[in-house]
């Protein structure tokens, strides 16, 4: 367990790697919850977007403990388990951001929108593991 | 959300596709874990295989709540999210159980004993939601 990122699996947090994060949550009731998503980091902050309402969103606002893995696409014996507290929520710009995001992994604008109100959430990295 | 695991989803699940597990858990103080590993479906269990003593460990013995996302490995938008609780804990047959599981995703036996002892989780599918 460490509170940095080791540069060896840095790659794996990189814009060009577009590996996908898988965030860990726990719900109300202790229930754990996981889905892959998109992620950014800006060498200080892990970068998630979600919207208003969602699992995701209520379980993040409540309780802000978050854990993610992060697996190398190309081996998935190498993978970075990061662990945070989530330190700011903001609905502004969270569409700019989310197109962001999606330029990472698609390389083009979200198409996604259906009258949802998108959420941005930041946290710093605090623990983690590396494997492979 | 669902129960059972539609058939369009049941590759995800099996032997031939070999797709990591992300096995979310809770930890004692709410904070949530997140881990890839290796699972098998027996067409009722989903069976997990760890080492005592590990965090793994520790928190499917205390609270037994486990969910776990299976993405595609050929399209990370296309995956399902298995939630339960786990019903079986068992040091018989564990040893067997990771050399099983090693087949499936190495083609070969266990390699990584190293005086751990070994332990199979078995939980039934509770709550299903999928994506892709």
């Amino acid at each position: 367990m460490s509170t940095a990122i080791s540069e060896k699996y840095q790659d794996l947090l990189s814009w060009d790697k577009r590996a996908f994060a898988n965030l860990a949550l726990s719900l109300k009731d202790g229930t754990p919850h996981v889905t892959p998503l998109w992620f950014d980091y800006d060498g200080e902050y892990v970068i998630l977007n979600s919207a208003r309402g969602r699992v995701k969103d209520k379980a993040m606002r409540r309780s802000g403990l978050v854990a993610m893995a992060i697996s190398d696409p190309k081996n998935p014996y190498r993978y970075i388990q990061i662990r945070g507290r989530v330190v700011e929520i903001t609905e502004e710009g969270a569409r700019e951001m989310i197109d962001h995001l999606s330029m990472k992994y698609t390389g083009g604008p979200y198409d996604g929108y259906g009258g949802e109100i998108r959420v941005t959430y930041k946290f710093v990295p605090d623990l983690i593991s590396c494997m492979g």
